[in-house]
Parts: structure tokens; sequence; C-alpha cells
């Protein structure tokens, strides 16, 4: 059966069940720390997003459960004449629920609310590890016309 | 002889010789329109990076000219325990003096300019066309791990 999945900002009271996602994933059980209480770093960055007109961190939930989470951000470039664009990170759901859509919900509302935003290109990256988030996104329409490129500090 | 190159924030006194870097370029040639007067859409972009605390629009120059230019966004994301990243984007130079290093201090300086606003990593993404950057950016010490997605809306 398909769930009613709806989309909303996160509030900080959802902040305890998105640190457990993300830390519930291949890649993020290794770079997350989730306890409790929740690492003061996590509030802090949810403080910054939330106060920044130009990032929007969004959950997918069902009645009271969180089932997924996203970020976007919106920015100005001088490039392509001066155009806005959406940068979607973190898209992260609950694994129990992997394969029901929720991520692909996720994603559509991202496209729509770059819309909205007058965004002319909304745009992510997906570590090369995540073979089938790469199948994902193209089918939904993105092209992997880029290399992402990364360095640690 | 190589050129003593400074960078700084850029002003709107620079705005047009960014966008005519910005439209002499492979791929640029085909999105920008350099005239003049400067199509609004750029100088309407250019203040909304200015006035953004976390955008930055910096320039390479040597003593009058404008010689490179590079857009840095921070943003604070919940992944990573919170992080903050620089993304470099719209890196472009002087077409007469490519392979000068211009390019390469750039990066640098938005590296260092990353490392002092506390980001743990910094991140880009380039047009698989481009193969010289893709090296360029790997030589400078970024791994190529992700894929680049774009959606045009």
């Amino acid at each position: 059966m398909e769930l009613e999945i709806k989309i909303r900002v996160a509030t900080e009271k959802d902040l305890d069940r998105i640190v457990e996602m993300l830390a519930d994933d291949t890649l993020g059980r290794h770079r997350e720390l989730y306890e409790q209480p929740l690492p003061v770093s996590y509030i802090k960055a949810f403080k910054a997003i939330t106060s920044d007109p130009n990032n929007e961190l969004v959950v997918a939930y069902h009645e009271n459960e969180i089932l997924g989470v996203q970020q976007i951000t919106f920015t100005p470039y001088i490039t392509h004449q001066g155009g806005w664009r959406a940068t979607i990170e973190g898209v992260r759901t609950l694994s129990s629920q992997r394969g029901t859509g929720i991520g692909s919900h996720l994603i559509k509302w991202a496209i729509e609310r770059a819309k909205e935003r007058g965004c002319h290109l909304v745009q992510l990256t997906t570590d090369k590890q995540r073979e089938d988030a790469l199948r994902f996104y193209q089918r939904l329409g993105f092209n992997p016309s880029h290399e992402g490129l990364k360095m640690k500090l």
C-alpha cells in the first residue's frame, strides 16, 4: 500500500529523526554522529540553514513520521546571464521505506520549488559509489553532464 | 614574464569585464549576452551576490586589468555533522592569459578563504566537455568522486 506522503519545511523538533536517518546510510554511518543529546554542531547548522532565506531543509512525512529529508540551496550566479540555481543536497529516506517513492517525491517537490523561486537550473552531485542513485536521478530527468570534484580541508 | 596577480572582491565597476570574460569562452559564448548596456539580469545577479554574506564574487587582477573571476558560495549543511562547504563556480580567466597560472591562483585563494570560513570541504563541478579543466582541478588536489547532474528548468 502506498503511503500518502507530504512535504514541509523541517522544524527543530524533526532534527533528531533527520540526523538518525543521515547516520543510517552506507556513507553516512562513517561521517555522522547520532547520539543523545544531539551534537551541538547539528543544532548550529540547523539554525544557520533556517535563518538563511536561500536555504531550505525539508522533510517528507506521513502522519507523525518523518520519512525523508533534503536540503535545497538557492544561489544567484553571474553565469547564464545572472541566473539563479537550486542545488539539492543530503537527500535521504528512512531505510525501511527505500524504494517506495519517497525520494522521487522529494526531488519532484524540489524541482517545483526551484521553478517557484525562478531558478533556470536544478543541480546536485551524487557519490560515484552510489550507482543506484545515479540511475534514480537520470530517470527523473537529470543529465550527468558534469564531474563533481571535492577536496577535504 | 610572470605577472604579479592579486585577488580581491569584485565591485560593480568590474562587472562589464567579468561578463566579457564569461562570454569569451567555448561554452559561455552560447549562453551569455555581452552587449552595451549590460543586460539588467547581470546587474541584478551582481547585487544579489554582493548583498549575501554567503556569496563572494572575486576577481584576479594585475594593475588595472581584470584577468580572472570566480564565485564562492558558503553553505551550512546538516550532513557531515552540520559542516559548512564552499562551492566554487564560474571560474574564468582572460582568454589571452590562459595557461599563465591565473586559474590556479584563484582556486588556491578560494581554498584558503574556505578554510578561513571554517568549511570542511570545498567543491565544484566542471562540464565533462572541459577535459583540460578536469586535469587542472585534479592537479590542484580535487577528487572527481561525484557525478554532477543538472536539469534545465
